[in-house]
């Protein structure tokens, strides 16, 4: 059992400088002392890993963008009354939504890939408005806790990872009648400086990549789960914490084939499962304790929030349709009309997209807090062409690009004296086009439509923020059956005090 | 050969009192010296017609929602500085589009159809635009007279109508290399007075219901086409037009089988073929004559304004979800989940409609004038998804309600001593619900989705605006495919300063 | 009460001439003592009524068929030993359902709408085969007798119609728990010389135009349910029959507004409800009386042979596809690569529906009895996608068509003096092609994509042979989801003796 | 340059003991002095190279099927008289080419990837009858000489592959126009003893674990390109053959992973770049030499055959459909409505697939050498449906596998003793389900929809037998265009005689 008295102070200690740059925020990483495991090793450094570190740049990208693009990636808060990184902000206003989105399909642009720091982001405009609520009916110190917590989190710049599913076990049953009460997030002990919860959280988007992670229930609780009931904050590098990190589709590649091979070898993104062994969280950053009723209002704050931040995946998309434009030049048919009404297609449906999420965040709304929240119908409809779209600009992509994107020579057979001339004779396309960036956008198109960062363009945009019933669930909530059956009753020439017996 | 002279004072003299009211629309109809056809016979007023009227009664929705909602159907005008039904503003604000559009998907859940007043709305948005464009670069009177024409149809609270499409003959060929010069319409003549025009405009939608109609070239015109580079306003009944209203599909239901029949007995949409000949245009109803260098820019707006308009069609979904959502509830089914998950999937679709009008709205820009005109790729990626999703929405629709939406017997059958009671009999379905209830919905879903309003709901939705290939063009234009490419570029690792040879 | 005693004999002897030709069969319809209401009107004499005779003469098409291709619609019968209509045939090879498949598309193609005749033919395949299990497990003379009403149905060559959908009132109860028995046929009354049934069927396709019909239960049955397990064969001039012809979109554009309107004058489809009143069925045409245990089988046996009949869809289809062709020549647009892409669209989707179909027709099995059935699994298949496609080719026909296909002026205005030259005028598309040609193939889209014939070529294509549920429903219990998964668990390396628990 | 004198008997003595059993075949591959390279190196033995040796393995599952189902994997063939593998058989009769697809699903069942027989298979149908119609024209020898090279390969039991693809270079220019004439192959030489080819064939299934290559041509040729029409066998270890064999998505998962990770340790595909540089083929094994006008048809007669073999993909989309069921039952989540829809879909598309498949078999036609070639129409559509479908099946079974799919940790975190106990008691699903039970699913799901076999299921899909485009092509082709405008033309009411000018 792990004694814990740390005070806030020390927690923060290690922050006291801010991280101002992309290298700074690389440099931070270093040296922590952290559990993390990958392919049955523990890895001593994670930001030193090849397999890693492109999780790592990414990540970076989100800081590089604040100092390259500051009215994009950064913005005054009313809570630190400071310019901070967007990532970091409780959106005010239906225009720091719109700003938001923006900056993540930047992001998806520069990266072409999941850069990670979304469900921070969400994580904290969710609590934001909870903790209010929470104080307001019970009067507590969530919401002044949680103020205080993300004021020293902008002042020192740092990265904070979201934590919120949970393993589930048996999914008939809730928290509380689980064979294993870890296989949910929990409290296990209570003492005078804070509380020590166990459990785990999976597929978790960069959490190695984080400083701090803030962790939240996983669905609607009932009186008797009051001990799952907990949020709050600790550092990624707790004691009691456990990452590993999952395989992804060709993760080694950048390792065993160079990074021609690997598609995009400079970003990918991460995602591991937390182990939770009695980490000790001091009072002052525990934002929910038992208060159960809230947790199903936690739990559709942050999806609408982060099913609009699926926004970044249009970012993606325009990589995805530059590459299939580039990769029909290289062959010579970029005229052809079926290549043109192709690259049509992939953009009408990447900018549906891209519309649904933009128009939920222009029609936001303030939750009692000041906290604006996307539009509930209108995210979980965004997300839901999420779970859609990008599949077939995928298919469209590789439909351009033909079939060498899947059977290529690697880049080492072209480094070789015998086969690498034999491959650089017969891979020739049209005039002018170098056979080596041929198939450089090949192997990108690869990486995100049967690679590595397919993995984010493709299954994480189903599943991530909820999977596609989970949208399906909330798009019925959100339906105005009622109003609408009443509308028809009233052009069919119903007489509208008539109504079906139920 | 007409001879006109009437001055502008004249041709507004029957305008003196403005409409106030739905009432007043209707009355302001009656007794004009119209040319109008149908099925082969002039009809002598068409506000009494028994097919034409439902479209008339749709009109006038426009009228009453602005006395029942006036904050939604009314704006202050700079224009005029008062405050004037929305259908007659020049939208100066993105806030201005979205109230718009909110208006139109109201109207479309209050009709169930096509109430026909956005093309003049938007006719008006273009004009406002091109004509300043014009005068600032030739330094012409057209916007001042745009803006004199405006203000008067404020202040009686007019229709005005917009009338675009061309006959367009050989498509292969320009307007004048045409047989026929008529074939697209264009000024014959000029004098002191004013200019006459002839050709004709296809599928007018309300044409026979406005007071005013702005005529508008419907392409990109050369130096050749001066004289088809033509704008003006004429009264509905000028000399020289003729009206021919098109058939629709069961438009003599309402009179051969009664209310219930029709499915939906008060409101349909019109079109009709306009034909000019000679109609006499005074200068200062004359915007555009031989600038043939705007033809493009207007005809570009006016689309973009347009194209976002098919927001209305979200209002006629969700009549039509509700009307599905009401025949499963008479068939005691809608608590089957494969019921439920088709009401999903409806709203679902609807809704991403919704999202990328709203989205092209709040992005709206500002032209030279001053007038905010929707975001150009948004829009049209707006109605292309209007040009798929109503045809699966109704057949989802057509899905849930059951064979019997097409199969069922007439309400005269219904009437019938003999029968009635045998249909009473055998199509009641769960208890509580009345027979003449469950065919009165169906009625209505069929009048959507294979009747009447099928017309506006589906055909127009695919070829209103502009046919999907239109929109497809416009994409195309609208995409950043050498943005895209250097992106893909960058993350595959290619040299930037290579480029493929053209 | 009716007194019924009528002798098989006599209830043939009007069918003692056999019918030759489709005029024969035209003659056969004239002058039955029929209760046929249409629009709350008897109809005396339902073959020269204008709105059912176009369903009359797509009836009439199997007999022309026959006489133009007997190869093709005929086939020689080992139960009459002579050659027959094949629409009165049980197939007993799968060659037989193949040249049924082929047989049923060229109707399709020849009529451009439902020819009616195939629910008696399925009816015949089911009943011979059940009629057979039930003999053999209870030593009855079910099938004898089926077989020798079947001969004389063979040599007189009647129109056997079949009727199996009850009205079923609330569908979550059985029939015996019905507040109204009636809701599903039943025996009602039972002598020495036969039994009395009383009840309705819904939606009966061509009914009026039969001389027989078939009537058999519509679902699974339980023994509370034995009187509603009853399968019979009444002449549909038996006294106690009344038909209420169902209203179709635009039927009484024939009469309204002149064959051109009409889009296809020729041919239409004919559903009605049909109301049993103690009817009157002699024993030997009683082919199952309380077998309740055989409703499931004969309801199975049913939907899989109709499910593939639906194939005349894609002889709709070729017409379609040949209308939109020809309105994109009529444009001079023919050569666009648009429109050929949609043109290839709606072939290959045409095309994988006859395919589906086909193949479920070479892959037939014979039950016990000797007659073929289609493979269950892609007869369910193939209805399936007839559920999806006809409604995409119907999309991107009335885009190819443009939107005048619904704003088009009448015949009647064409004949009109005064605006026929104007439509003439302004009509006119690429040099060469008839304004009135260019209309009638419009008008023939119109009529398929939103007119009379989509009635049959949609919404039935929806509905027909069980809504598309039903046939997901089938999916399920075909699918081999237990060897599937021992496949997908050897291959994942799973030790095939473990199984999870269930 | 390469001196070859060769006699045919020398080619064939290595092949005296003919291939009983899978064991025998793959001991028949070790040791041949070939040139293959993978990943830059030389690979001395492929059969004992890791990643290549599943696809070995998946190609011996066609003799294994042979042996343990000899009615589905066995024929009789005329040209030997005697029963051989199906994949050495030109059928001469439907039911062959139905068999043909039977036990193509069949193997694609037991392997789950491409088992890469296939291309040599039709090389062998088309070879077959082209060299019958170039003989019948011209009077040569090439279809004795092709039988005999049947018979001995029928004789010894030999794996031919199949070559056809040129890199094709700029694709705007035909072969003879390239800058360097071996963009596609040709004959460089010819001698008494025979011919010698140089160029090259991309992504060549299966080709190193073949005996025997037939080289092709790859599309319609002319005169000018005469040296470019040839037609040959050639050993695959021939002098002058060098394989490159193209990385897939997670080849080296098998290598770094272990055999969980890699998700079908057994099985996977195959494709390589063969390069041919004056490689020497005598006159007894060619088939064409010069007859241009013969390249057409052989090239459409091959992908008329093998666009159907993509039969083989429904057995692949059997493992996935029984894998996601599999998935849902470890969540304990199969019960869930949208769960068995997703199964239910799933299955109708893959049946789809399959019923195209047959029909176009089961519609096959004889050529004049009695060989049968599927219907061409058929086989396109079936093809297009394989472009198509297989992604979205793919879609759904990761949406019933969760996340999990791809960020679940490794099988070596599995074997740590720090982690793996942590990872069984959290991935822990329902009672009864192993937690590596549990992982092997999901890895076989990812292997199948982003992983190494994901490149046969998906993207071979795609571009296999011809990309998307070049079914359209073809499809238009056989299109009856005119036939379906003069139906429609007939239903219109227009009067046949009239047509458009052309």
């Amino acid at each position: 059992m792990h004694e814990q008295m740390e005070s806030v102070e020390a927690l923060w200690a290690d922050f006291a400088t801010p991280i101002r740059s992309a290298e700074d925020y690389i440099n931070s990483l270093r040296g922590r002392p952290m559990n993390v495991f990958f392919m049955g090793e523990r890895v001593p450094e994670p930001v030193d890993h090849p397999v890693i570190r492109p999780s790592v740049n990414a990540m970076a990208e989100t800081y590089r963008l604040a100092t390259e693009q500051p009215d994009l990636a950064t913005v005054h808060s009313g809570i630190s009354d400071r310019r901070i990184n967007r990532f970091l902000h409780v959106p005010v206003n239906p225009g720091e939504l719109v700003a938001k989105h923006e900056m993540q399909r930047e992001l998806g642009r520069r990266t072409g890939t999941c850069f990670q720091r979304c469900v921070g982001l969400d994580a904290i405009g969710s609590c934001h408005s909870v903790t209010f609520d929470i104080d307001g009916k019970h009067g507590g110190q969530y919401h002044k806790r949680f103020l205080a917590f993300l004021e020293r989190a902008q002042a020192a710049n740092v990265v904070i990872g979201g934590a919120m599913t949970d393993p589930k076990g048996d999914r008939s049953k809730p928290p509380h009648q689980q064979r294993d009460p870890d296989l949910f997030l929990h409290v296990v002990r209570r003492d005078r400086n804070g509380i020590y919860v166990s459990g785990a959280k999976m597929h978790q988007t960069g959490a190695v990549n984080s400083h701090w992670l803030i962790f939240m229930p996983t669905m609607r609780l009932t009186e008797a789960d009051r001990d799952w009931a907990v949020v709050g904050a600790v550092r990624v590098d707790a004691p009691g914490l456990t990452y590993i990190v999952g395989r992804q589709t060709n993760d080694t590649r950048i390792v065993d084939g160079g990074a021609m091979d690997a598609g995009n070898a400079q970003f990918a993104g991460q995602e591991s499962l937390i182990v939770f062994d009695e980490v000790f969280v001091p009072h002052d950053h525990v934002f929910m304790d038992g208060e159960w009723a809230y947790a199903s209002s936690l739990v559709e704050r942050f999806t609408t929030y982060h099913r609009s931040s699926y926004v970044c995946k249009t970012g993606l998309g325009d990589v995805l349709i530059g590459a299939a434009a580039s990769a029909a030049e290289h062959n010579g048919v970029e005229g052809a009309s079926h290549i043109k009404d192709k690259l049509v297609e992939m953009t009408h449906l990447n900018e549906t997209i891209y519309s649904s999420c933009m128009a939920g965040a222009h029609q936001s709304k303030p939750a009692p807090s000041g906290a604006y929240i996307n539009d509930e119908m209108l995210s979980n409809v965004a997300k839901h062409n999420v779970t859609r779209f990008p599949y077939e600009i995928a298919r469209l992509a590789q439909d351009i690009a033909g079939g060498l994107v899947v059977t290529m020579p690697s880049e080492k057979d072209l480094q070789n004296n015998e086969i690498g001339p034999l491959i650089r004779k017969f891979l020739q396309g049209r005039d002018g086009v170098e056979v080596v960036d041929r198939m450089r956008i090949l192997r990108l198109i690869e990486n995100m439509t049967i690679g590595r960062n397919a993995v984010g363009y493709l299954t994480e945009s189903l599943h991530g923020a909820g999977s596609p019933q989970a949208q399906r669930i909330q798009i019925a909530r959100s339906m105005k059956l009622e109003e609408n059956k009443a509308r028809a009753r009233a052009l069919a020439g119903i007489d509208s005090s008539r109504k079906p017996s139920r």
